[in-house]
């Protein structure tokens, strides 16, 4: 599908972008390049990997696939580190999940480039995260969102697409900001809500974690993720995210009044528009 | 180990723990009671039910364990119901996921009873719910915790515990009281918050929906259940569960806070802490 292929980063989404690239035989050559000498040397080894750079600008010769995998406020910096190095018509995307700053700051880098950057965000991941946890199969039936703007190259974007697709990924096409605006909603509220339960409750009695049962441990699971990584991923859409968090703080204060004023119908039709949109995803 | 064991309403606990009842050997004749005449029917025609009963009362005669299985606002008047016509030392127990004013009022209903009342919360369930999605393994490896008082009989104690492990379960000893704050905190509160993450999502644009991942999914998943059941519970123990939810409002306010004013040790420190208190559990 490619000749060549060039993974930047090689943590979980790295890692097992290129092990998914090797299954589903989209590219010939997979270039992989890693800040650390000792990931290299441990990428060298496997099946996935066919050439391991050091340098950045030489990973990303004659590639027509170019997926920056690294944390998301990195992104912008290999950008403009590889844009000049790439071959006509190479495609650069990445796998940042927030989008709207990396897709701006694209064109100006990619304006004088042989290369065009689409923005893509492939929506898998695991509460673990580095090489060691990495699978072939994490993007199988996950979403991919891509961020098009409208200078984006339909030929170029047709093939990342189909590339995403051919990871059997269900594609989605957003703007960078109404993508922000959906995944601060829809997919970092979520890890804040999970969050929060958890740390408020670290100060109760150690005895009553006795009763933790399926659903404390469902709502929280997303809690155990790495707090750095997360930190990083709601900084850079706070706006969005501060309003989302807003929007369920007024949930809540309403289900809460429900309960105070022993309303048994308002708590009830709360609960049962609850359930309707979780049965609806 | 129980002679004869009676099993009052049959819904999703009450049909699981008569199966686990007969798959562990816990009784030689298990008794049915239900209000409606179309379900005993269809229980008698199961191999965990030995015999079926239109009236409450002649349903516990000459057993050795009566469980209450039906909805929390019910359970008092069944035990009261039956309190006149039980066996000498007859255990009453019961599966009411709120404790104090079950156990408050067992005290009075009890108290010439030849048979004695230990409240108990087998923490199983499932956002399915009824006769229909019973399982006999339901309750295996789950907690249960037992709410005996001051002046509980502690043979009587011992053999209830030891009936729950039979089951498999982890059995745990409160005072209906903390139990009640326990699982307002561990239990209830995760509730209220998956429905209102839930509730607060139900209204923003249906395209984003596209972009619900594993940690949407999870962080919800219990808000799918049974609304009036959840009614029920929430309001049974509503001073406990408000407090719950205004202590994490607080959390949410602080992670609000930190991200607001980009304070990024402070949200780090949140996250960890949340991710911290869920690999506890």
């Amino acid at each position: 599908m490619f000749s060549q292929i060039s993974i930047l980063g090689v943590g979980l989404l790295g890692a097992s972008l290129a092990m998914a690239v090797r299954k589903h035989c989209c590219a010939s050559t997979i270039n992989v390049w890693a800040r650390k000498k000792t990931t290299l040397d441990r990428c060298a080894e496997e099946v996935w990997c066919d050439q391991v750079f050091e340098d950045v600008q030489e990973s990303v010769r004659g590639s027509n696939l170019v997926i920056i995998c690294t944390p998301v406020d990195s992104i912008s910096g290999l950008m403009a580190d590889i844009s000049s190095h790439l071959n006509e018509g190479a495609i650069v995307t990445d796998v940042g999940s927030v989008k709207e700053n990396i897709c701006t700051s694209s064109r100006e880098i990619f304006k004088n480039s042989k290369g065009v950057f689409i923005g893509a965000h492939p929506m898998a991941g695991s509460e673990k995260s580095g090489l060691e946890n990495a699978q072939c199969n994490l993007f199988e039936g996950k979403t991919c969102v891509v961020t098009p703007d409208e200078f984006t190259c339909l030929d170029a974007l047709k093939k990342l697409k189909d590339f995403w697709r051919k990871l059997n990924m269900d594609v989605h096409e957003f703007s960078a900001s109404e993508h922000d605006r959906a995944v601060a909603y829809f997919s970092h509220l979520p890890h804040i809500i999970s969050s929060a339960l958890s740390e408020s409750l670290l100060a109760q009695p150690i005895k009553w974690r006795n009763v933790s049962g399926n659903g404390l441990k469902d709502t929280t699971r997303i809690a155990a993720g790495d707090p750095r990584l997360w930190e990083q991923i709601c900084m850079m859409n706070s706006e969005n995210l501060v309003l989302a968090i807003e929007n369920t703080e007024k949930s809540l204060a309403k289900v809460k009044k429900s309960i105070q004023s022993k309303n048994n119908e308002d708590l009830f039709s709360f609960l049962k528009d609850g359930s309707k949109f979780r049965k609806s995803i």
